[in-house]
């Protein structure tokens, strides 16, 4: 494969390079950083529509502004690959989310460019209002830009910056990209009113002749029309929800038109004193045809044929995965009860509640990114007898921590948290784990936490929160195929607080939640191999505890190891917590709990990174040699 | 003391027995229920100024909505004494706050009227949503009517919910109380923009001719004028920030006018579907003159006399309490490094940081009710080179855990937390306990976490995260009393992961974690004279752990406590995986951890509840003699 030509590009490895092109030559500099990005993602994989979407974005803004002095924020950050490109990044560029190469987000560590980390939405203008009153603090010259999509300004916490920045009068300018993909339907009546603002030949009339800000202002002619009488219901004049919050509003502009861009950011580089928002209009995907024709606008990709855009599959799943058989099985029970209700937070398709959707479509909501609105949402909906089914994955949860504690847990209501992508998530790395939802669910008082130990599993899970009404329960399952090829009509009511074990022995004791059971069963042949009779237990709830059943795997057995797929203090916590307060420590028992350690983990290959952990059968083994304190030589049988 | 006459409100147990008064009563109905109110909160002390400014505004809601069947929803629920003393709980109101009495906020186990409990602000929106999606599912005739003050719509979780409902075309009343009690600077450009849409002729001119709800709409003049110049930029018109939201805006009314807030909500009560936002102006203090003249409107008070309004002074604590201590401190550190930055979500005077406002008010920020943003934006401020203390209290700061994972913990940025009302917070009662921060925060790796054992610890604390610059670092504090009466001058610089041991013995040994360290050195006094020598150790650190000092002892003690005012695995935890971690329980070894027991608390004297919790020196004892099981016979000397 022959990669483009891009003799601009090639003169350009840092900003300052791009700063001794002349104005004229910036368009083909970004046709040349568009080619590159291309060829890069049909290499490595990865978020291709967002960075396409910023390619002229990416340009005007390094050009104008003085970056790394002048900050820079990319929201969520996977917008970020042309900005990576073009700040010492690009001879790296291929090794992009893969294992010690360059990460899919933007990260402090890797650059100075990189003002600030990111992967969770709606975290820059926070983190630009506090740099920009640092720089006011020190009396720095010093411009602090983000950059933040309409998507995520349905976030509470972009709402709050700018509440506090429009009060504050801080020098910052937010630029909004507003992609708006119609992929799904408008998910909050922020969407509805960018399109408004976009569309209405009143609005961009009165704005013309007011010619507040520059006489360059661009004549952009959106192909939006989402207008209706109801949204032009309140919609006279030139205020805009903006400047109420306190901004100054400048857009919308086409955001691919470098000659618009560049005379705008030019003017509000000198702007001084008190924020200003800058609308700009682009397209997820522009410039590649592939990705303009898709649904999603090549939002994640595999690898794919640059000429034909054809994306190269991944090896066929053998066993359905985890997010598939929650999906499949919540509609399952849905049709027997009609008061499952299904809410996701901006995420249909990643938590495979789409498919819920096209069968109940008035049973599903999706409030946005809004995590904490989703919980409590949930929680009004549990209040008047539905059986509402929050699906979140673990590292998004962590933003409605205090609804679930406040709204669900306190009052006991019957809430479901179905929880995607617990532990380790592989190439998205330290931002997107699921390591910490074990610990922070277990430790409120009545909630039921479990964790599908295989796809079947979850399948029981489901249906199981589903019939369970005395409060709130949960369940996790990773980001991974499935274990079983063959799965049964409908899964099995649980009894709560009650584990199963799958094979006994008498020697070593292996107590399993959720995702390791595999290598639980694994690690049982090694050590029966070795000599050594093992029992292996799915402990199936982090809580309540199967007391019992922990107590059984005391007595009679030397060595007892707990594993989990989450940071230490999860499920192994809550058993040595029982096992100390029942006073079972106190004559001598040797217990280890595997958990992931306590370290945020590099982006990396789930398998690998797990064994690594010794989250895997020779991990197990290893703790229970060690614990033995036994030369780990395993008999060959 | 004589309790006022009130004719009108003996009749009424019941909104069902108000709904047979004439409308032309209703004043007197509103005045009696605010002598009534007034004489209850003079006897139990309590929130006073949130309820008098809603007295008319219950009575109407009440009156013209068929509650309990059509939901009312009470943000925070402080507001809502009026409202118990209306819905059955007359005859219980003065047993308000105290311990088996009535809650301070609104409840579901109290009564069916409270449609959802509270304490936390700004969740009102998300639950109502909720519950009126529920009522469409079911094709109900209901009504939701949520009451949210202007302070709580600086919560992006507001915002979350209000963005949400504008899309789906809820049927949902929110009515925005707008009490703006300017006893601080406006702490976000919402409450600059409330004040505007008060106080603009135009606005209301415009409005008033649209005619565009009800010919009853009241010609309300406000006394509010912060209009500038500034603030009328991009004010021209009639659209609301609201209505872009998609809501249908109404008001501004006089929230103290029967008469005009009936025609509203009896119009309103008949809207249909699409959600209505009603402002509503009231005074926080209404009716009550002590109260009006008082600079906090009497938010929270103690018992008073009702004739002077003098409140009953609590004795004298005899030692500087904890938050004095933080002040205090913190503006001493500030003196020696201008890199000190102070930050509080709406809390100046809660926190203590109103003090450091006075001192360096450049260096101060107030972000609102917005604590992910208020974490964020610190980190922020982290990225370049300042020192910002966040501090939120051990309750509030649930809502910025993802923040403190993602964007601080993640970046390992050296952000400081100060953890006000950490542990029982007495008549608050459960929403506002502060449980789970030891778990929540030791969980994330390389954070630092500490606990003040008494008030010159905590003067310490502030100064070593001060010095402390390697990440982020916390610690935490009661709503209590200091213990110390002479106070140092400065504190001093701890070693980090250090604890400190007060006491050599050589049976048993007490590790406590911050504020019970005087239960646990009075335990050892009774252990003493029981014949078991006790060490006392002070841990400082949950992390990271003093492994030295567990581990010395662990050896030659016969029993270990931990000890510690919050939830089930904190601190207890970390000792526990580090013990077992290493084998150090391999051979036995008594170890209890106490902690607050795995319920959620209601309200009460904390004292009286930690000892019935066994987290005082009788049940450090007792924990001592059932481990060793022996009779409990304390020699008494």
């Amino acid at each position: 494969m022959q990669r483009p030509r891009t003799p601009l590009l090639d003169r350009v490895k840092f900003p300052s390079d791009l700063r001794k092109l002349s104005e004229a030559d910036l368009p083909r500099l970004a046709d040349e950083l568009r080619a590159e990005m291309i060829d890069v993602v049909s290499v490595t994989g990865g978020h291709l529509g967002a960075g396409l979407g910023v390619v002229e974005l990416t340009v005007v803004l390094h050009y104008v502004f003085n970056t790394p002095f002048d900050r820079l924020i990319w929201d969520v950050g996977h917008q970020a690959y042309p900005h990576k490109i073009l700040t010492g990044r690009r001879a790296r560029i291929r090794t992009l989310r893969r294992e010690g190469g360059l990460s899919g987000f933007t990260k402090r560590s890797e650059s100075e460019y990189d003002s600030f980390g990111a992967g969770h939405s709606s975290t820059s203008i926070s983190a630009g209002l506090g740099m920009a009153m640092a720089g006011a603090l020190k009396r720095l010259d010093r411009n602090v830009i983000v950059v933040i999509g309409d998507g995520a300004m349905s976030a509470g916490m972009a709402y709050e910056a700018m509440n506090n920045a429009g009060a504050v009068d801080a020098r910052l300018i937010v630029v909004l990209n507003d992609n708006d993909m119609s992929i799904a339907p408008p998910t909050g009546a922020m969407s509805a009113y960018l399109a408004r603002l976009v569309s209405s030949p009143l609005y961009r009339s009165l704005r013309e002749r007011a010619k507040m800000f520059s006489k360059k202002l661009p004549k952009f002619f959106s192909d939006k029309a989402r207008r209706s009488e109801e949204y032009a219901r309140g919609f006279l004049t030139g205020g805009t929800l903006f400047e109420e919050l306190g901004f100054y509003y400048i857009g919308p502009i086409d955001g691919h038109n470098i000659s618009y861009l560049l005379p705008v950011f030019k003017n509000v580089r000198y702007w001084g004193k008190g924020p200003v928002l800058v609308h700009v209009v682009t397209h997820k995907g522009k410039g590649y045809l592939p990705a303009e024709l898709a649904e999603d606008k090549y939002h994640g990709v595999n690898s794919f044929n640059i000429r034909t855009g054809q994306q190269v599959k991944k090896k066929s799943p053998e066993a359905p995965s985890y997010t598939k058989v929650f999906s499949s099985s919540l509609v399952k029970e849905a049709r027997y009860d009609n008061r499952i209700i299904a809410i996701t937070a901006a995420m249909p398709s990643g938590t495979g509640l789409d498919c819920f959707g096209e069968h109940f479509p008035k049973r599903m909501f999706d409030t946005g990114i809004a995590e904490q609105h989703a919980v409590t949402f949930a929680a009004g909906l549990a209040c008047e007898g539905f059986k509402p089914f929050v699906a979140i994955y673990s590292t998004f949860l962590q933003r409605g921590y205090d609804q679930i504690i406040h709204d669900v847990s306190i009052q006991n209501l019957p809430v479901r948290f179905a929880i995607d992508r617990a532990g380790f998530v592989g190439a998205d790395g330290a931002t997107h784990a699921g390591s910490f939802d074990i610990g922070f669910l277990a430790a409120l008082p009545g909630f039921v936490v479990m964790a599908a130990a295989n796809n079947i599993e979850l399948m029981h899970m489901v249906r199981t929160a589903a019939a369970y009404d005395e409060g709130p329960i949960s369940f996790r399952y990773p980001r991974s195929e499935g274990i079983e090829k063959e799965l049964p009509e409908r899964g099995e009511i649980l009894a709560i607080g009650k584990g199963r074990i799958l094979r006994e022995g008498d020697r070593i004791a292996i107590l399993s939640f959720g995702s390791c059971l595999q290598a639980a069963l694994a690690a049982a042949d090694d050590l029966g191999r070795a000599g050594l009779s093992t029992t292996v237990a799915d402990a199936r709830f982090a809580k309540p505890l199967d007391e019992e059943l922990i107590i059984q795997l005391t007595r009679g057995h030397d060595v007892m190891i707990t594993i989990e797929e989450g940071a230490p203090h999860g499920f192994g916590g809550q058993v040595l917590h029982f096992l100390a307060g029942y006073g079972l420590l106190d004559r001598g028992f040797k217990i280890r709990t595997l958990t992931l350690p306590d370290v945020y983990l590099g982006h990396g290959s789930r398998d690998q990174v797990l064994s690594r952990c010794g989250l895997d059968h020779q991990g197990i083994v290893r703790a229970v040699f060690t614990a033995l304190d036994r030369d780990m030589v395993i008999r060959k049988c």
